[in-house]
């Protein structure tokens, strides 16, 4: 791992928010009259409008990409180690836009935000989005700022799912797709997981259906059990065993339900975190995006048509203890994109940490996606 | 897979209920002064008596191991594929006995039993029972049964364990020690899952710390999240995928948290009846057995020296497709025992259905068993 260097952080940087009076019918027949895309930028929009880079993120992951919101953030974005002058993708060269997604809850309009006419908040009212919806409403991103064409569209997990959407629904409208830790739709093992989480909120009894902001409470039992479920898929059996082992907290058995084994501590650590940080409807609503994400399924499950208009050059990364997305799913996709006689660079890394590996600053992973970008053409 | 043979079966078959007066000291420092084990046998007990056989049960078996309780059975016993006259473990020539496990919901003492003097039920007040206790309360079992030395003892996943522990504890009286789908211990990964499953069921309002009978009513949301989430490591992606692909209930993606795919629908039907037949404070303890399981741990961790004074001959058998208890963790095993030059047979099943595999009437599976228990020696 490489120390993180403060020098190289984009420093204090402030939410935007657009507003879109432009009605979009989702994939799931409903229609938003209107709805806000809160997002953050960080670097410069060249004269030629042709260094913007699109960062799509993943399950529970934001706007809030890289640096800090204030001077007293203990934490920068969740990519502040792959996005900064001199990093991977370089402020200095690109311009980086990075969107909460339509559904979310990071400020864009989701279950959490108020329902037009209602005075209250969607909460489980709010429609299922689909990795369609999402790329579309980032396209309308993109016309609102001006950019024609991103340099490239960027993203791990279910935010790589969304670069290949990106490729296959606006073939000229980006350069350059880098598809990272994903997969062309979930197995079903990967649904199975998604379902206990869903099923971990849903009978909760503070859900009440998802009305649970009226009762004034939330449901952190089941958001807690859903966190930990996913939890154990992001990481590899072999990196739990390294920084956890079978350690015990007070160094021998006590016999008790209590936190025994120092796994136990991380994961009620883990899931306790992200009840105070995310909201339960989005996380139901991601996990059936992840769910329904299929692009083959409109051409007979025949994923070399689905891709054969892609004009982006593509770079997929998979990395070697992934057992969420495996290398063999990041596979699929280059076989796919070969069939096709497309442009792509393919690199599985050798790490340990399993599928969380896409978020950390593995050196190896870090010097392929430095190189990649700077290899990208944008004028000065 | 074989077709079952009702004409193989050992038919009808009543359990019974050995009281012990006699106090048992458990791992955990509490002494039981009482307690009941509930068995089954089938066959017959020859007069030299070296034909017995114990078969162990896993986390959520019991001691109905073979055969039907009543003719309107729609199900035999949970192993009928492999116990009974002709069957891998013949009961023409062995004497077959399955106990339920101290601390279990099947009609042993457990957290079910009246607490004696209190007119309760024990729930979470039962202690937390170790492989080693089982074993022990195992071998006065025997001691009852006037058997001095199993001709083998056998037992898959959980059972397995119970199996090593035999032959570590008791080296006399086992001839032949068969460990199926066994791990000389669980991996960080292993126990991260049971804590999940715990917390399931301890953060569900209606477990009220346990003592849920006293308000009638069971933690059914909570033991079923437990269930889905064990299930989901019982199977291997290969067979979840083939089992039940992508394949959606109704033909086509409704847009909502229903049941939509087939795999959920599976997931939900397990989750939903398990509850209705397995105990919540059980399968806590389960659990913990599970996760202390560790017989090289008295050895600084030298699971070689820890079986040094085995005696018994050994069959250790994994299955290739298996996730939750590897291949490597059975060749773990192996490597101990060769380390000791004890007599280790050791074979990988082929199969594509995970660590339920040891359930399954797999012909090659088979065919090693009922090839190594023919050559076992009995008397006539």
């Amino acid at each position: 791992m490489t120390e993180p260097n403060p020098e190289s952080s984009v420093g204090l940087v402030t939410p935007r928010i657009e507003h879109f009076e432009q009605a979009i019918e989702l994939d799931c027949g409903v229609t938003l009259d209107a709805y806000d895309i809160c997002f953050e930028t960080y670097g410069t929009l060249n004269a030629a409008r042709d260094n913007a880079v699109l960062v799509c993120h993943a399950l529970s992951g934001d706007h809030h990409a890289a640096g800090y919101h204030s001077p007293d953030d203990r934490k920068p974005g969740w990519w502040d180690n792959c996005i900064g002058p001199g990093k991977p993708i370089d402020t200095e060269r690109f311009f980086v836009v990075c969107p909460n997604n339509l559904g979310g809850c990071g400020g864009s309009t989701g279950p959490l935000a108020v329902r037009p006419g209602t005075g209250k908040r969607y909460g489980p009212d709010f429609p299922i989005v689909t990795v369609r919806d999402w790329v579309e409403s980032q396209a309308r991103l993109a016309d609102r700022l001006g950019i024609d064409t991103w340099a490239a569209v960027i993203g791990g997990s279910l935010g790589g799912m969304q670069v290949l959407q990106w490729a296959i629904d606006f073939p000229t409208r980006l350069r350059h797709a880098v598809v990272i830790a994903a997969a062309p739709r979930l197995s079903t093992q990967n649904i199975a997981f998604n379902e206990i989480a869903r099923q971990a909120i849903r009978s909760d009894p503070n859900f009440h259906d998802g009305h649970y902001y009226e009762h004034d409470v939330i449901p952190e039992h089941g958001l807690k059990l859903a966190r930990m479920v996913g939890h154990i898929t992001y990481l590899s059996d072999d990196v739990l065993h390294t920084k956890f082992g079978r350690e015990l907290r007070a160094g021998k058995i006590n016999f008790g339900f209590g936190v025994e084994f120092e796994i136990e501590s991380y994961l009620r650590y883990q899931g306790e975190s992200f009840v105070g940080r995310f909201d339960a409807n989005t996380y139901l609503l991601m996990t059936k995006s992840l769910d329904y994400f299929d692009p083959a399924q409109a051409f007979d499950g025949n994923l070399t048509r689905a891709v054969a208009g892609c004009q982006a050059r593509f770079l997929v990364i998979s990395f070697s203890s992934d057992w969420r997305f495996s290398p063999a799913r990041s596979r699929e996709i280059v076989r796919a994109l070969l069939d096709c006689d497309h442009d792509v660079s393919y690199v599985d890394i050798e790490s340990d940490l399993g599928h969380d590996s896409f978020l950390l600053p593995i050196p190896q992973y870090h010097k392929v996606l430095a190189s990649y970008f700077r290899r990208i053409e944008v004028q000065a």
